[in-house]
Parts: C-alpha cells; structure tokens; sequence
C-alpha cells in the first residue's frame, strides 16, 4: 500500500475541465531487498535493502454531489459566496463548501502502481483521428498483433472470472463455460449514483477477442448477457428500469477479453460515442436478421489516438510497405 | 442580490454525475411594496410590505482542479485517504481536500431568478427510455405517423435550400438534385472554437425522410456528401485535418428530411451517443457491402423521450391493441 506522501510529481498526464478530471505522473521511492551470495566455502548470504523510485500514475477525479437527503440541504452547507458577475435574470457565484466535508469525499482517485510504458502512454493525452479497419486490414495486420499480446496483460481479468479478486464486487455470476459471465461495477462509477450506473460484464470465455469475432454460435451468450442484465439491474438497483440501461461493446476495447458495457441510459460516459460503441442489440440484430459474418465482413470506422499501436498497423496497411 | 441563506429546496430538476453538475429548483421570499390607493377625496396612499416567494434555479457545478502550478501539489493537500479496493497494480482511494481550501472554490454557480415555467422545463430532466423498432413495426406504425407530418415543420428547411433563409451562413452549395446538399454551421456551434465545431449537411433531395428510406441508389448521394465535407473543412478551417471529423445522423431525427451531422472529432456533442447516431461510413459500408437492404431489414434501438411520439407509437405496437 502506498502513501502519497511520498509522491514526486513529475507531470500532467491528461485533465478535461469538463468531466473535471486530472491524470498525473509521478514516482514513489519502493524499498526492495537485493540478496547477495558469499562465498560458497563460508555459506553465508548477506541482504541489502535499495531504495527504488517506481513509477505511478494518479487518476483524480472530483466527485458528484452526495445522497439524495443533502442535495436539498446543500444551500445550507455552502459559505464564502463570490460573485463572479451577473445579466439580467442570470447571476453566478463561485462558493466554497464547508460543512459535510468530514463526510463526503471530494476526489475519488485511482492510483496505478507500478506504471508501465503502456499505461502512461494510455492515459496520457492523445491526438485521435478517425480510420476506417476495413476486413482485409483486421485479418492481415490487426489480428496478428492481438494474438501477438501477452495473456498477463489480462491477469487482472482472469483474476476476477476465477474469484480471486474482487469478489465481494460480483453482482452475478453465471458459470457456464459457453454462455456465462460475470457482472460488477465498473472502476469508473461511485457505486451510489443511480443515474450514472456502470456496470461491466465480462464473458466466461476467453476466445472472443473483440466483436470481430462474434458470429451465430455467440448468439446465446450474447442473449444471456443482455436478458440477465435486464432482469438483475430493476431487482438490484431499485428505481432503474430495464429499460433505462443501454449496453454496448467498444471496438477497438482496451483489452482482448469479451466485455460488454452497462450504463444507466442518462449517462453520457465518453466510451459511449457512435464509432467507439456499437449496441449489444445492434450486434445481435446483425448476426442474426442481416448476415451472420456481418463482423467478419464489415468496415469498422472510430476514433483512435495516434500512438495507439492500431493506429499505426492500420495506417501503415493504407499507405503499404515504403 | 440574493442571499442562498433564505433558499427553501423544492426540487431536483437534473443532475449529472458524469460532469458533476446539479439543478435545483427552488424559492425565496421576496419583499414587495405593495400600494393601496385611499379614498379620492381624501386622496391618501398607504404602502405595506408584503412577502412573496419567488421560484429560483440554481445550476450547480463541482470547479474542475486548480491552475498548473497547484496540480504538481495536489498530493499534498489530500487527507484522510480511504482505500475503497484493489486488484493487481490498481488501487481505488477517496480522499478529502484539506489545505487550500479558502484559496479555490468548490463550486461555480448560475442563479436564474426569477425562474419562469418556460425555464424551469428547459432545465429539467427529460425522461428516456431505450427502445427497439423493428422493420414490422416502422412500416406499420411508425412511417404511416411521419407522412402525416405536415409539411410547414420543415418550412425553415426549404427555405435555406431554395437561399430564401441564412444565405450568408451557406459554407457550400451543390446544387445537383440527385447528389446535391447545402453545408452551414449548428445552430449549436460558436462558430469560432475548432474543436467543438459542429457543420450541418442537409441533402437537396426532399424524398428521403430517415436514414431508413437509404438504399444502393443513394450511395453517390452519400459518398458526395462524405467526400465533399473531408475536402471543404481542412481548407475552410484551418488545423482541422480530414480525419478529424466525424460525420453521423441521427436516429430518429428531429426533422424528416435527409441531413448529416458534422463534428470535431473531440466534441462529444450529447447527440453523438451510440443508439442515437449512426456514422455515415457505416451507413455506406452496410448498404454497400453488406445488405442493400439493411436499413429496411435492421432492427434499431435508440434512446427516446418518453413524450416523444414515436415513443408512443412502438410502445403501443408491442402492447398490442386494447
């Protein structure tokens, strides 16, 4: 575990003034323990500890307003007001809140430690442009750069599908090998905010890569998810309809690993742009009523940072080889 | 000037938990001089006080972090971390700001006061729900109800296409009759900041109502509009690059008669969610390569308002006849 009294800053990843959040790259000094052999003749082991900075990346993010019963009280709660100017019938204010503070956090951080390459470059700021992976694209040079990704990658995945970690999350567990899943909440949801609601499922099956791989057999998994889900959000968060929850796959997703997104049908997350998602029900509907290789054959178009390793396999594949 | 200290709560009108924003309705008294004229021929007047409330919103927002030199200190002015879970390198913490407090303020505030009935609908959450219709219940239900739309909605319409309306905002015209379309800024837009521009095409052709009338004899329409837009904005606005707009259209739209969102492709307008909009490559890729029929055959789910007509229209379609 680690204090962050320890943390170097070294620099600003990302932030968006919108969504109100801030990334940033820093260290934190790990002591570790090198051992060192003697001589064989004396038999003796001597142990050094070093100090080594290693690398973390912060995710910070303010919080929504609390509960329901002090939504109405935050008037009460708020002092220093400013006034910053004011037209007409409009007037705005900046405040600062005082009381409640000892109850309601203010930031919800999530702290990756320790940082590889891989995560500062996924979370640092990116330039995104749209391209268009056509199917010859996927199979020839996308593809083998998916398989080519080493399976610890998802550790973490595997880690919960088999309870051993946050398995006080799980919402629903389903254990069938073809058409089971896991559902829990999503890293990014406060877990109390109704109208916000994340959820992930995430197959029992580990051979579906991506929606690229989605053909008729899929088509009972797929099912499973959406009609499980639909039932378990009314029961489990009281005040959702089935009907107020949209779910959707990312192309391409931040791991190989099938997982389906969940959000209360409100909640605009950034994930959930028309060229990053596609409909669980889109999905369905076009291997099913259109052409069961639909995923196979289509031309897939989204947004995607430039030093995304996608990126440069698809446009190298346009321009061909130099 | 008001004082929040006299505010009394009535309600929730929105919230968003994803930006960090509230909406409250509600009132405070307000002190009004009242006149009462006396009798003619003793020609006196008597002033009272009287006490009246006043409906007021207030739009709240959390202030996203503070000005660069104070992000590299952020870790040294939280407190009180809670570790709220992990799994593997990721670490999930709550956290309170303590120092700095009297130097940022936690909150930016619009007040509208007095708040009228026009503004509080426009500040308050729509209900919406998601919803599948099907080829069946779009030609049964749903076109019969848009071909009785009359054609005076769309007025405004025709008068930018026949150059009656907003001449000066045209930024192209092609006026071919088959693949012909007009461009001009979103109403939306600010019409300065590049990377929340936000263009409109809208098709010569009176003949198309929704992306569901789109068959193989529109893909030259398509592909002109397509190729025209990456052509005019890298040389109209500079420093956008062709791919770096996204082009969509709404399902359903809010207007019978064929047109092409054009965005930035950082601008997550709220239009742009996966359900309510389709990209226009993909559009030409499942006519084109998939199913020259797929948008008479697809299933499509979107998320409506539940006072939206079309709303009405599937629901009672699926219920059946009483």
């Amino acid at each position: 575990m680690h204090s962050l009294s320890n943390f170097v800053f070294t620099r600003v990843l990302n932030e968006d003034p919108i969504l109100k959040t801030l990334t940033l790259l820093g260290t934190v000094p790990v002591i570790t323990t090198a051992v060192t052999e003697g001589h064989a003749t004396t038999n003796t082991t001597t142990t050094s500890d070093e100090l080594e900075v290693q690398p973390i990346i912060l995710l910070i993010e303010k919080t929504h307003f609390a509960t329901q019963s002090s939504e109405s009280d935050i008037t009460r709660r708020i002092s220093e007001l400013l006034s910053t100017g004011s037209n007409d019938i409009y007037h705005w204010w900046n405040a600062i809140i005082l009381e409640g503070k000892a109850h309601d956090p203010d930031l919800k951080m999530t702290v990756i430690s320790p940082a590889t390459e891989a995560h500062i470059s996924k979370y640092s700021r990116q330039d995104r442009k749209m391209i268009t992976e056509t199917a010859e694209i996927y199979h020839k040079a996308v593809l083998p750069w998916i398989e080519s990704q080493p399976r610890s990658r998802i550790q973490w995945v595997y880690n919960i599908l088999e309870g051993l970690k946050e398995k006080e999350n799980i919402l629903l567990r389903d254990n069938d090998p073809d058409i089971g899943f896991i559902v829990l909440p999503d890293s990014k949801w406060d877990k109390r905010t109704l109208s916000s609601l994340y959820l992930l499922a995430i197959s029992m099956r580990s051979d579906i890569r991506s929606l690229r791989d989605l053909k008729t057999e899929h088509l009972p998994m797929l099912k499973n998810v959406r009609d499980k889900i639909m039932a378990l959000v009314p029961t489990r968060f009281n005040g959702i309809a089935s009907d107020e929850i949209r779910m959707f796959v990312h192309y391409h997703p931040s791991y190989y690993h099938f997982h389906v997104h969940v959000t209360h049908v409100s909640a605009q997350v950034p994930g959930s742009t028309v060229g990053q998602s596609h409909l669980l029900d889109t999905i369905i509907d076009n291997i099913e009523n259109i052409d069961p290789d639909y995923y196979r054959k289509a031309s897939i178009r989204f947004a995607l940072g430039v030093n995304h390793p996608v990126y440069t396999l698809i446009q190298s594949s346009l321009t061909g080889p130099q």
